[in-house]
């Protein structure tokens, strides 16, 4: 134990996050409609990444929770693989407590309701069909809403094709959450699958931070500089 | 012309389908639902790509018609990407004529009847919602039945969860194709994203080749020398 804990502290740069736990999530989630066919949202998962990347830098112990994605894991940081949403809350319920969760994950609103254990089969002459899906779980709310444990830092992302600052205004009021990244996802934006972010931060009803378009390691670098700023270290 | 001519020759490899031009498909389709959500299909396109590989190696001039995946490109191969299974229709029209037509990739039988161009909302208080799917454009069917330029072998594939040699001699019937190769996904399979297979070659109602377990360049290999003995070489 004691090596362990020599080991752990060699690892972990010292920061202004040293001794601070933070949750991230990141990727999209897929939803099974039968053993071949999902459902999937268009999410690289590189935002994510790169915020659970830059805390850690800072000193933060980050547990990272990752929908399907084709990255590799950031140094330092303990990753947590899950596929569908309702696996991601059952993993970020697992990760706490927690100083400050960032859900950076594209989380599927929708499961399908029955998903089939065999493949569905073409129907002859059946030119349509209808999937029946189901809410799934909201993993911002749910964190947001513990009465118990809640972080003391809940940061949600909002993809916003149209009006984005104000969808955005809304969805932090409807989620509970402190803060609201809000992503332009327009195809004019270029957001998905690119390595640029133009993003506001809104920390408050009328606290709304508009950056530049930056890189998505100068969004997530400034996004940990916050959180640090507002957390303050553990350390010392 | 003459140098292109002469590069072409000295790129492809000589061997016993020099001369012959062949058709593969490759990887998913994703079919969108709206601009951040789509319907996926869980393919890797390791055996597709392999397929194209193995062809071109044997000296066939190979276009490879693949969905998004994430292999690199098999070297002397002309590649199109495509998202959808109407683009992957189209993209295979363009393609002919050609001697053969090997259908690998795992095609979306479905795709939602009207995508939104804005993002879906989630609607407060609704805990169901339906998708209406329409049929998509069955591939190896229309290729298959091509009364001007139809390829003169049509190779389908057959992802099959359950009693698969059953069911794949009952696709090859009604797609009117010449050989169904006939892979078993079932989980216990491993086949989806791994590196094995474990295939059945229909090649007649009554021909049927089962191959031990292989790796996915070994089933490629296979079939790349069966259709090189059946096509025989235009070269001469």
């Amino acid at each position: 134990a004691i090596l362990e804990a020599i080991e752990h502290h060699l690892a972990a740069p010292a920061g202004p996050l040293t001794g601070r736990r933070v949750l991230v999530t990141s990727g999209p989630t897929h939803e099974p409609i039968d053993p071949v066919r999902y459902i999937a949202n268009r999410s690289s998962g590189k935002q994510g990444h790169a915020i659970a990347d830059a805390l850690a830098r800072l000193g933060a112990e980050v547990t990272l929770v990752t929908g399907p994605v084709a990255l590799p894991d950031p140094p330092g940081v303990r990753v947590v693989a899950v596929e569908s949403a309702r696996d991601m809350l059952e993993a970020c319920r697992a990760a706490l407590p927690v100083d400050a969760a960032v859900f950076a994950a594209a989380v599927a609103d929708w499961r399908v309701a029955a998903s089939a254990d065999q493949k569905l089969k073409k129907q002859p002459g059946a030119e349509t069909m209808t999937l029946d899906l189901a809410q799934n779980p909201d993993i911002l709310a749910t964190i947001s809403g513990l009465t118990e444990g809640r972080p003391a830092l809940v940061v949600g992302f909002a993809a916003e094709t149209e009006r984005v600052v104000e969808h955005a205004r809304d969805k932090r009021a409807r989620k509970g959450c402190d803060w609201i990244v809000a992503n332009d996802v327009s195809a004019a934006a270029g957001t998905f699958g690119g390595d640029a972010n133009t993003v506001h931060l809104i920390a408050g009803s009328e606290d709304v931070d508009s950056w530049p378009p930056l890189s998505k390691a100068e969004v997530a670098e400034r996004l940990a500089h916050r959180i640090a700023a507002t957390l303050g270290s553990a350390a010392s």
